[in-house]
């Protein structure tokens, strides 16, 4: 019935969606109910303040959309933008692509700055861009924290003190999608006014709910946005939410697999949830030095600690790696998209993983680098990233 | 963990979301995986072709977005139409009266025609409509199949006939929600240009998928449209879906979900599932008449096979009969809106039901209208479903 | 893939396997793990106090074999007695039949005591032949707690106060199947040695676990019982046990299920747990008056809380109209076994159920005797129980 | 509400209970049914023929029984012999201990054997045994095909021969609770009369179903076995499951779940099974020796393709490498059994496994013996290991 392949699990190393708890599993499998019952706001209301926990803010407010990733974007853009605004986007990878791309179709106008694939946001930029902007005709800044193509994390906070000391009153808008719950993230203190995200990362549910954080201001905004919009319309959660319902029929299994999945999260602790995530990308980044290859990340501070990309050496082409980890192996690695096909493959380290997963998960890479001739040792990826992991093992009863 | 109650089964007869299967409840209880990966497409392609059966269309394209039926509803227009077009939609309930609404903020200029509430479409009027439309400025008539808030089922290939007999060339767009794969619905025979419907109803899934039917006119006609789009580009989809995978992640549980329920559909056999349906409501509406009351429908012509809306007595509160029935019987039935509200209680009787569930919702409703001192003869209703239902049994092995 | 039909849920009314509460399926969809682990014994070891609430009793030891009830039986008898040892056991129905069957098989010289069909334990008969036994050679009493063959219930206080007024040293051994966990079962208060359940009537769970609960005395008893055993062993299970393991490899998922329905009854409240069996049983016995048919158990002193057993009428084959509910509408009775086969069909009315679930199966019963040709009012039975229902509804919120 | 410890999976790496398919999860969360229904037997029948295949047998019949292993051991004992009856059994691991001691408990004559731990059976002994046996006062000869406890499997087809040598009428019980499924097993080719086996291992389910085959000459002996037996009476099963039916309430989700694992099984081809695991199990043999160790088996024709027990070096406890690898890694490996004890620790590869999973598994054992200070080369294993998997991996495509 499944598309599950026999014998044995897949090893789910694609940067999303990334691997169900079992306890998620279970919590999905509900029976059908009213949505409109009185007990309903019983599971719906404390689901908002369990992901503002999570955004880390106390002033804004938490959204559900069912709806992917791409349409928590639209949503955002949707109800606090007005057709023809500008807002600048800078582009370094193919979700801070892809992101860009929505915004145009929507109707923005989006100034669009070239980074070099492999690096992240550059505060300096934006805040030059934002100085000369006297008419303040820019309304907001679209960042990506997390770019997943690329194994890159910007530094978000000094986004905002770029805009800050621009002194200008543009939003800043954050692609979460695969660093929330993850990495650190903090929407008030880094002054964020718009996060999106979705289930199927950080959050370790399958893919279907958008999951946004919406400041004061961005609210406020709202008001004059004149984009159209009706399914995504946040006036309509807004009200329907604080009675503890939906404006339409929600996705029950995904709202009850959330329930458990931000349990799971405050049961490990969200501090400890960064730290695991930074310990898991230590070893896959010693296995890749070992392996004498290099990261996609251009230098250190762009590593990001949810998915690293490979690069392969010159004459061999990573697209073949993932074909065979997947058909020999059981084994699925993230592609190189856009500008990196074929150049990096990629290990997505987030969500529900420990040590062994992710050393059965080296070793594969090993074992299919090897497979198309790429010259690594093998064990050394392991053994390099074990060292890591045995100096500070996640559990420790 | 769940949010049901001890001790039993709750009786679900709202008019969607309806009972899952268990099979479908299993089907969807799946590892994550890589929508990517060479064999995911074993999973996906087979749908669309299987959809378009639902939907009796060969010549249409069939879609599947992660979003309610409200999504769908955008999709649909966003796909087609351009800001500011002219469309007529005839308003007898509050699900024609929310799509009416959604268009006028996703900015169509909607003629909208009043009908009385327990009525449906009057193909007279369309047509006299168009007629008078010389310049064709009309480009599509929306028409609610199944007014799920007063259980009124129109008739759909006449409202085909009145666009034809005007000669006039509006594009015809169907609300499915509540129908589709439960009553016949006949999109090329009846000359449907799109169809919308949603997992969460005759497909006996959870929320959270817009499924859709797209004829070859409408999506020539999409090349033009200037309406604002991204999350639901057709274009998109119907690429993606070409190679057997979506353009974003999709939900996944939701897709193997959907695979068993066709499964289920085409096992049980379309025409048999329309029976049964049709069966099931005879017995309601028997039972309706053996209390002596009266659906809301106003002629038997406008009865819908998957929901009774049933008009409590003058100097009752429907919404009472509602909560009592949750409140000490576990019966969720579905409430009176707008218009109505206070003065219907709705009885679904669509999705995986059988003759015993359902004189169970019977004998649950009864109580609760006894309780509340609505003068109906207890066991009165049963006894007339009984015997409709022992005429004719669903099983017979 | 399940054996189940669509459409719709099967009603199950047969007086165990019983409905499964969707938290139990649920709790048992475990992967598997090490039963030798450091953490199973915080799975293990709150079990047997939970039981021991159950079988209430503070000095017993609680026991879980993976095995039916039936197993549960031989492992009472094979740990306390010796090849030969006489028992008294009174036959009312085919469970008593079986077991006494069991124990000459196994090798006790078991004095077997008639009892009419459709009564139950006659502690007076008990006493007068304790009273003759000068010598103790009778070794136990066996009593059937709760006859599911006929729907009668047994006063096992009383049969206690039996054994005491002869002044004999007898074991009581009471077979609580299918009342433990629905009836009010006091195993202290009523001096019981072994009580023997099994986890699919009362637990809600799948067959696969014998609970028994074994006083102080009868586990001294077993010092020097030399009937032959291994598998059923008490003192590996009480030595493993006592450090959170079991001797052999243990069946998991029920575990899971047993701790997730123990949770279930505390949750409900064993008083309540009673209250509502009776409360349901009430309904049941007020349809078959209203049919104008009467119960297997001779008079209302015996009637069962847990099944009923109803006589079809002189010239009709109460198996036919097991077999039409089954095959049309998808209702599954109990029928009649051995003395009363096709004389009575059996509701099973424990574990999981609610009011509009019985008065489902009672609407279904009457379709199926009617069909055969039964006269009884169509929604009569319904009707009848319906008033017990409303009188006093099971939930309030 | 599983005991599961959060972040990641379990890497279950003790030779049982093993890793449950994920269909197998699936196919077991069933509702309950009536186990006496007419469609019952569509469920239950083609399990026999289905275990028939698997254990190699056309003359034979197959058991069910809803009981561990250790029962299946009762049943094939209990059901044959009489009191007092002698039989042959070779001691050479903790599992053929525990037999022989079950063997005496329930009233055998046992011939007890020693042999070293780390070797298996002596078919010469036997022989020499058997033809010493002039009387023929032996009846059986006890065989364990595969010693967990030491990772030694034996050679069942010479156990036969020695026993055809010595023309001696003498039963062949083989245990093959931890070989059938997953090793070559030949019933009828071996001439085994009774094979006993376990849900948990090669048929990748929970504990809770004892699978046994008995050949016509052990039924036949059966007619005039002595034994006291009732739970795990042949003749009721034989007779019940000729119907499709169970002399007493089945354990109803293993059922469903051994229907889906057989299909499992059949699906990847049993001689395929056989071949992955030789192929893992050579793996993790060629890792034991690039770290320097030994396995517990005395020479290479001892070695079991479905668990290797690994010595650790003098001055080094097991009980230390298994602990840690469960508390800092998540890694259950089996621990060191009675006479091994604190000497070894066993790596179970049989079930549903891969080359991944077990690359995890050996990383995480190099990493605990790391931790206690045994003196391997980090990686060492992995690479070896890699080594074998990639010569011929499991998938190709």
């Amino acid at each position: 019935m499944s598309n599950s392949r026999i014998p044995g699990k897949n090893f789910l190393f694609v940067p999303g969606p990334t691997n169900l708890p079992d306890r998620v599993v279970r919590a999905m499998a509900v029976p059908s109910e009213d949505h409109r019952s009185p007990i309903f706001p019983d599971l719906v209301k404390p689901l908002f303040p369990a992901l503002k926990k999570v955004f880390k803010t106390e002033t804004g407010a938490a959204f559900i959309f069912p709806a992917s990733g791409t349409g928590g974007w639209e949503a955002a853009i949707t109800n606090t933008l007005s057709p023809g605004d500008k807002v600048i986007a800078q582009r370094f990878g193919q979700f801070s692509h892809l992101w860009i791309d929505l915004c145009q179709r929507i109707g923005l106008d989006v100034i669009k700055q070239e980074r070099e694939w492999g690096t992240g946001n550059d505060p300096e930029l934006i805040e030059e861009t934002l100085k000369a902007d006297k008419n303040h005709e820019i309304k907001a800044v679209l960042a990506t924290h997390n770019e997943t193509a690329t194994g890159v994390t910007s530094d978000i906070a000094a986004v905002r003190k770029a805009i800050d000391a621009a002194k200008h009153p543009a939003l800043l808008f954050v692609d979460g999608v695969s660093s929330v719950g993850s990495l650190p993230f903090e929407m008030d203190a880094w002054g964020v006014d718009v996060i999106v995200s979705g289930s199927q990362k950080g959050f370790m549910l399958p893919a279907g709910l958008a999951l946004l954080g919406v400041s004061e201001k961005a609210l406020k905004a709202g008001e004059t946005a004149q984009m159209r919009r009706a399914y995504f319309e946040f006036k309509d959660m807004l009200n329907a939410n604080k009675q503890g319902y939906f404006p339409y029929t929600p996705a029950l299994p995904l709202l009850y697999g959330l329930k458990e999945s931000l349990s799971i999260l405050f049961e490990e602790g969200l501090d400890q949830v960064y730290k695991r995530h930074h310990h898991l990308a230590e070893g896959v980044r010693a296995a890749v030095a070992a392996w004498g290859l290099k990261p996609c990340a251009k230098e250190p501070k762009w590593n990001s600690d949810t998915v690293t990309a490979i690069v392969v050496p010159e004459g061999f082409d990573a697209a073949k790696v993932i074909e065979i980890a997947y058909k020999r192996y059981n084994l699925a690695l993230g592609a190189g998209l856009s500008e990196v096909a074929g150049k990096v493959f990629r290990i997505g380290h987030l969500g529900d993983l420990n040590e062994l997963m992710v050393l059965g998960a080296v070793a594969g890479a090993e074992m299919a680098m090897l497979d198309v001739g790429i010259p690594v040792t093998a064990g050394s990826g392991v053994a390099a990233a074990q060292a890591v992991y045995r100096a500070n093992p996640l559990l420790t009863v």
